[in-house]
């Protein structure tokens, strides 16, 4: 048959190719591939156990997810690293953003990896939902611990509460702790209710300060003063050293005016430059001082068993509530009601017993 | 017979003598009458709306009652009486002891009451089930006042939570109001958190103080001074007002460090003497100063709707936490978990979850 004559009529048609599968048999390879290697929760942990930061991250990813499948076995994870927890210190480092947090924990962490010691640094900033991760959200400002084997550094979770974020925070403690790190250090921001829940998780409270100009005390809340068992007066270099000294007298004078801790640690206040790497050594020696007067006094087995019980309560409290408040049948009358009581047509207690009888006959 | 040989026999029984009937017929018709005299909710709004002092002292009693019968009656009458509340000033009054809280209520009262006011005076003190009413127990501590007809007194509610008694407060706020009181002085405790819970059913909040030897700021929670309105000091007479005069100029310079009120209000210092009635003329200029500023800037119907929903809320969640922790099925198992975290045997969350689903399937 003549090629181009076959090719003129409308009713010709063309062989075609062979039409390719309608699946890639290399995407199913590599789907499979993919979930076989989704590690089960026993195999999480027995790497978990073996020091495996890459296990770790993944644990840690479930304990974030809200994804209630993952719950079940984040829960399982846990459960089964527990046995090899609560076998590190643990040190909460806040300071109102300017006071040089990253530069200081990255030569704090890595003047304890130096000295053989393995090193967490967790956050928590319940922002950072909102600014994309405000603190410890650029790794590269930790550029030398990042890269540093022993060290590992795990940006803030996310959430809309900080007891969701405060709870994330806690159950990474516990993983990490399981992996081997024996120094967990939480970074905040000084803006006050994060810092009661660190505080609440921690063993030690280190406030991170400047020398500025003027009142010494401003800028920071009396509370979280009184939280801290060591002040640094951080960048206490070139022309900052006569100013930083000062600062310490007056901190000095500040603590003095606080209850004694039950603890029985007087806190103390120091100064240091971080970029310089001076004065670093020393805010060790007195966290060390402290981890020996409070193992020796049992106040640190005391201490950690009654944070257990205050997040048992916490957490307890925090899903009575939310479990409420997140009703759908409840959220919309709960509108009218406030309305209502705004308005001073019902009084906010006769509310409350309508909206509460409501949600226990759901 | 002989009469003294009849007694020898062990046998002899004496006649006897008609038994009393086994009810009091005086004792029936007393407790018919009393009956009779518990008035209705109606009756009991009625006699409140016309000014009636005893009614009042009933409903506030019905109020405080834990008995739930009780407890209807008294929504009811709080239900009737709320359009005719709402129409006072409300202002509450701290310090601790020794600053002479009942001597300055005692002079400021009488003093609103000699220019025609009605007020009613109040007392929140969480503590007073245990120490038999610590503030206001002793109505003899003001004299003067509790023989006002202009004047009602009431000592704080009893209750074992800070929120029961705030709540009992709260409502008897409503029930003054309707009674005609125009002003509502509630008295509290220099302790912290009553001074919240007054702090958010008060329009204006006055701290009492006194001049004392070394640092005045001493003994004053800070954020209880930072609530405040007006700063009183009194007993400023004889030796002392020397002292007084200095100490207005410290906290002057105190409360200019705190950050600028949402009303527009420029806290201020002054001294009085109310043993001697100095100076109280003078609190009552500030205090109409104040609102005359925050009714002219609407904060004043603001800050009460606000407070409104903050009360909505508040009892929301206590009743919602009270309903869990004093839930008899719960209770056992919570001090089981409360040890399990305690030893570290299961994690806070872990055992949360567990108290919960336990508690939701009941």
């Amino acid at each position: 048959m003549d090629k181009h004559k076959a090719f003129k009529t409308a009713l010709h048609e063309k062989d075609g190719i062979d039409q390719p599968e309608s699946v890639s048999r290399t995407a199913i390879e590599h789907v499979t591939q993919l979930r076989k290697k989704q590690p089960s929760a026993d195999e999480l942990v027995a790497r978990i156990l073996k020091g495996d930061k890459t296990a770790l991250s993944r644990a840690i990813t479930l304990v974030e997810s809200t994804n209630p499948a993952h719950l079940e076995k984040a829960n399982d994870v846990i459960a089964q690293c527990l046995p090899h927890a609560d076998k590190s210190v643990r040190i909460g480092i806040t300071g109102v953003p300017g006071v040089g947090k990253s530069t200081f924990i990255e030569a704090f962490g890595k003047h304890l990896t130096s000295l053989g010691r393995k090193v967490a640094v967790l956050a928590v900033d319940p922002s950072s939902s909102l600014s994309h991760g405000s603190i410890l959200g650029d790794k590269t400002r930790m550029e030398e611990l990042v890269k540093d084997a022993n060290a590992y550094i795990r940006p803030s979770a996310s959430g809309e509460t900080l007891g969701g974020v405060a709870r994330k925070t806690r159950e990474a403690i516990i993983l990490c702790e399981a992996c081997g790190f024996d120094t967990i250090v939480i970074e905040t921001v000084g803006v006050g209710q994060s810092e009661t829940a660190v505080h609440s998780m921690v063993d030690f409270f280190l406030l991170l300060q400047i020398a500025g100009a003027g009142d010494e005390l401003q800028g920071i809340k009396r509370g979280i003063m009184e939280m801290a068992d060591l002040i640094v007066i951080n960048k206490a270099d070139g022309d900052n050293i006569k100013s930083a000294r000062l600062a310490k007298t007056e901190f000095n004078r500040a603590l003095h005016l606080f209850p004694a801790k039950s603890s029985g640690w007087q806190p103390t206040v120091t100064t240091c430059s971080a970029i310089s790497h001076e004065g670093i050594a020393e805010v060790w020696q007195t966290i060390n001082k402290y981890f020996e007067l409070v193992k020796g006094n049992e106040f640190f087995g005391l201490r950690r068993s009654e944070q257990n019980s205050y997040w048992l309560t916490e957490t307890i409290n925090e899903q009575l509530l939310g479990r409420f408040y997140h009703d759908p049948a409840i959220a919309g009358l709960l509108e009218q009601s406030k309305k209502a009581v705004q308005d001073n047509a019902v009084s906010p207690f006769a509310a409350a017993k309508v909206l509460l009888e409501k949600y226990f006959r759901l």
